[in-house]
């Protein structure tokens, strides 16, 4: 149920810190229901807000003031300081090769040979990355190296676009690319001041974490993340860094993550007018850049399947997304759940 | 919090039916959270129950009357038929065999030799095994399979143990093999009329789905399927039929599941005095077999890493396990949780 429905709870966030105590509007999460035959099965609860380049929330799920790891929905602003700099220009690097900073990709060819790419032009070894591996987010392109029999390297990290331009910021200050994961290595230090400014977050407010790739994540109130992504909508129309890593974005969805992934299908049908990021453990951050509004969610359970059903839901509810990009994007908004027999037995659905 | 600290609500449960309404407690649910760093990353909300032999709920978490699709915590109920109708018998299947007919397994040498050993007393062929292929749950046995280039057959579905006592059962009574899995079906219908037996529910509130497998799957009030095994375990102690499968559970652990799962471990520790059986979407049921006490429980969200924390904490609590048993599976209360570069990232924490 939507808080429209019933006036929220105006109330001190619990995840709030002596030296920012954050007001919270607390109403009734968005709930996304795995469905099987006629029975709900499982429920998802959902934090979720939209909010305006001044600030003001337009509309509210759940606990605004939720304390959510941005783990890579931070990429945007973890890549600014690398346009900021001057170590994107120093180096030649694309606007391809920009958005794939800003990226989880799918470990796609087209992913892999970019980011090659960034290497080769910074001078860096495929081996100072320290990523890990994974098996690609893109279970079809899993069972391909699997298949071709290719081992599973760091450079296939949904990571490794950032991971390179990491590296390249510290080769481009003269700073040692050993260690630039390290919390207190100068390029994460960099980054930090980048997100905390972008936030509006304290140095004394923020949290930190180990992301699933080894550099440092930011835990940030739901509300700080979406009033970021509102700034960032904001300063990306006076052109610049802001101007230039959104448009980035925007313009090479595909680098953002890839086949049959939410961020790229929505950013291809809505060219130019929406931003929208992926992170682990059910974030989404999302900007409409002409009406310059945040968006956030975090699913409080973590689960990857509830983001992009809930992600749909909240663009739809607050008039972001028209009908048609909805009805083009429907096996996102309620996709069907599949058994391993290949049958349809059931379906997650956005419930208010 | 446990209802322990604040009086539960007695109230009528939303999932009950006009035929048969359900009183359910509702107490604050079981919380288990995603820890990284000094963070609660992700929370899941558990409702469980623990109930004795009479009915009597002993304490519960979170809704007893909880609509719960029971997936494979099921199996259990739906092997009593194979004995009590005398197809186990028949063909002469051993303990261990009836053991993997209750089991969810890993997919080893051992369950697929197993399976294969009561297809063969059965005359049945492989290839009437309707389950769909998936990969192992055990993450070690799915990189040996694809290593070896072993391709993925219905046999090393999960519930593989489970298909071949069906097919024998319809063996038995001399019912077509060939649509063994439909609802209508004389094996599920016979499947049907046990597990509404034992959950004491009638054939107007119980509620049906289709498996991850393809069988029919059932959904009852969580206070029915604690029920179920507190009548399981009463039964279990006269021998005849329940004595017999849950003897085998008990006596063969490692054909309920496998190497380094749940099931298998809490079974070995506690040998002849714990019965345990997961299911799909964070589902448990197990029963002390001494005390006659039954134990449901079902992870609001159906995250299946939230399972183990959760049904320890509920054994524990109501001095169904020892500290022993619990140091013994610490590992299974308390998971690291590891990132793609191998680093204890945080940790999965049962919070009251």
């Amino acid at each position: 149920m939507a808080s429209a429905d019933g006036p929220p709870v105006l109330g001190r966030s619990d995840h709030g810190t002596a030296r920012r105590a954050t007001l919270s509007l607390i109403g009734q999460p968005l709930s996304v229901s795995a469905r099987r035959g006629s029975v709900v099965e499982s429920t998802h609860r959902v934090h979720a807000l939209v909010v305006d380049a001044e600030g003001d929330v337009v509309r509210s799920w759940g606990d605004t003031g939720w304390l959510t790891v941005l783990r890579s929905a931070a990429k945007p602003l973890q890549t600014l300081p690398l346009v900021a700099d001057g170590a994107a220009d120093h180096f030649g690097f694309s606007v391809e090769e920009i958005a794939l900073c800003c990226g989880s990709h799918n470990s796609e060819e087209e992913h892999l040979r970019t980011v090659r790419a960034m290497l080769a032009k910074a001078g860096i070894s495929e081996s100072q990355l320290v990523c890990g591996p994974h098996a690609p987010l893109l279970r079809k392109r899993e069972r391909e190296l699997a298949d071709a029999g290719i081992p599973l390297t760091p450079i296939m990290s949904n990571c490794s676009g950032k991971h390179a331009g990491m590296l390249a910021l510290a080769a481009f200050h003269g700073w040692p690319l050993e260690g630039y994961e390290r919390p207190d290595h100068p390029v994460q230090c960099r980054i930090r001041r980048e997100v905390l400014d972008w936030t509006q977050c304290d140095p004394g407010s923020i949290r930190e974490g180990v992301d699933g790739c080894g550099v440092p994540t930011f835990a940030v109130p739901l509300a700080a993340a979406a009033g970021a992504m509102a700034r960032l909508a904001s300063a990306a129309r006076d052109g610049g860094t802001p101007g230039r890593v959104v448009g980035a974005m925007v313009r090479y969805p595909f680098m953002v993550a890839g086949s049959e992934r939410l961020c790229t299908c929505l950013m291809r049908e809505e060219r130019d007018r929406l931003l929208a990021k992926v992170g682990a453990e059910g974030v989404y951050v999302a900007a409409d850049l002409g009406r310059r509004l945040g968006v956030a969610l975090k699913v409080e359970d973590g689960a990857r399947r509830a983001g992009p059903p809930a992600l749909l839901a909240v663009l739809e509810r607050t008039g972001i997304l028209s009908r048609g990009t909805m009805r083009a994007l429907a096996r996102f908004s309620a996709p069907q759940l599949v058994n391993t027999r290949g049958e349809g037995v059931g379906r997650l659905v956005v419930v208010e």
